[in-house]
């Protein structure tokens, strides 16, 4: 079954932290989102192991060069994983994998086949298909092609992440696929009421996959 | 004449200011570098920006998605110019290129010369020619093939820098090409005079270029 993940792209720890313990016994994975740490540095991080000490913490650094000093940085600060950006080269995906439990790699712009290849050879299982949201802000939407390309993935034997504009009216597109994670930000963060919100993706999830 | 620029990719921002004063006065532009940014976030380029309130600042975030976002904080923290990831999508880099002075797309992976002329169209004049510190680790060196690519850029209309692995004695092999700006890291800071380091590059640039 899908996990449920919570990106926290908050600009204060402080804000980051009140969302997520709203909804933290809800969903399995907490995100330090891209903008959270590009404001606070680790310290988001630390602030959010230190609150939830058992749940899977992942730093969304899309990490794009100096993999074993960013994930070295960011595992001492208590994530469990850590993305990197797919343009990166194998050896920086390699030199970050060895420094955290598990690395993700975040699928933007021009990659292709060859190189979801290379990553699963180099011992990278985990990708993450991204609707960007400033494209989604321009007007894309989920598609057809979307699928193909996570289904693709899968096959593949990637674990694969699934995130950008997603509401639990947009999950049952992905029936019959064996998504790993949903990922959700403000879908949840700035719902009228985001424990309710975290439920009812929860309840789609178990409903379509359960 | 191409510009020097300091690349500050310490873990704390007493150490990147401590290397920052020894050499501030010799190079053109500081860079806030993306180790030193993901651990201290945006009181980086503030304590920066603070020490230094006429240098050209760089935040080097290699954004890859939320631009308007994370450029607003950028240039809210006091950073002339930002960077994002060649990766990245067009509305994400329009949105970016709004907030701050100038926009950089740092080049890794599988770009094409379509991808180039497409940023161009979208107005993003500066690209960021690398040789990724991974690869340099693994064994890469500058080679006719980065040289060729970096002309082609340079033809192309961009005003490029070129990164990676960069010392005074490495510069000549750009003689004849119209590089913007060079940038050297640990080359400088890590140098037994830093001071020193930094005009060293500086005597080749003025001797090759001026």
């Amino acid at each position: 079954m899908p996990n449920l993940q919570v990106a926290l792209d908050n600009n204060t720890i402080e804000s980051a932290l009140a969302d997520a313990v709203k909804v933290g016994q809800i969903v399995d994975i907490i995100e330090a989102g891209t903008i959270l740490i590009l404001q606070e540095g680790d310290k988001a991080v630390k602030a959010l192991r230190g609150v939830f000490p058992d749940k899977i913490i992942i730093a969304d650094t899309k990490c794009a060069d100096a993999g074993k000093t960013v994930a070295q940085n960011m595992a001492n600060a208590g994530a469990d994983w850590m993305t990197c950006i797919c343009s990166a080269t194998i050896p920086t995906m390699q030199a970050a994998a060895t420094e955290v439990s598990d690395l993700q790699v975040e699928l933007y712009g021009n990659w292709t086949k060859e190189d979801a290849q290379k990553w699963l050879d180099a011992g990278i299982t985990q990708a993450i298909y991204h609707q960007s949201r400033d494209a989604l802000l321009s007007g894309e939407v989920w598609g057809e092609k979307d699928l193909n390309r996570v289904k693709e993935l899968v096959q593949m034997g990637f674990k694969v992440s699934v995130t950008g504009g997603l509401s639990p009216d947009v999950l049952p597109l992905f029936k019959g696929v064996d998504v790993y994670t949903f990922i959700a930000g403000r879908a949840i963060t700035q719902a009228s009421d985001p424990k309710k919100a975290a439920q009812a993706f929860k309840d789609v999830i178990n409903k379509i996959w359960g």
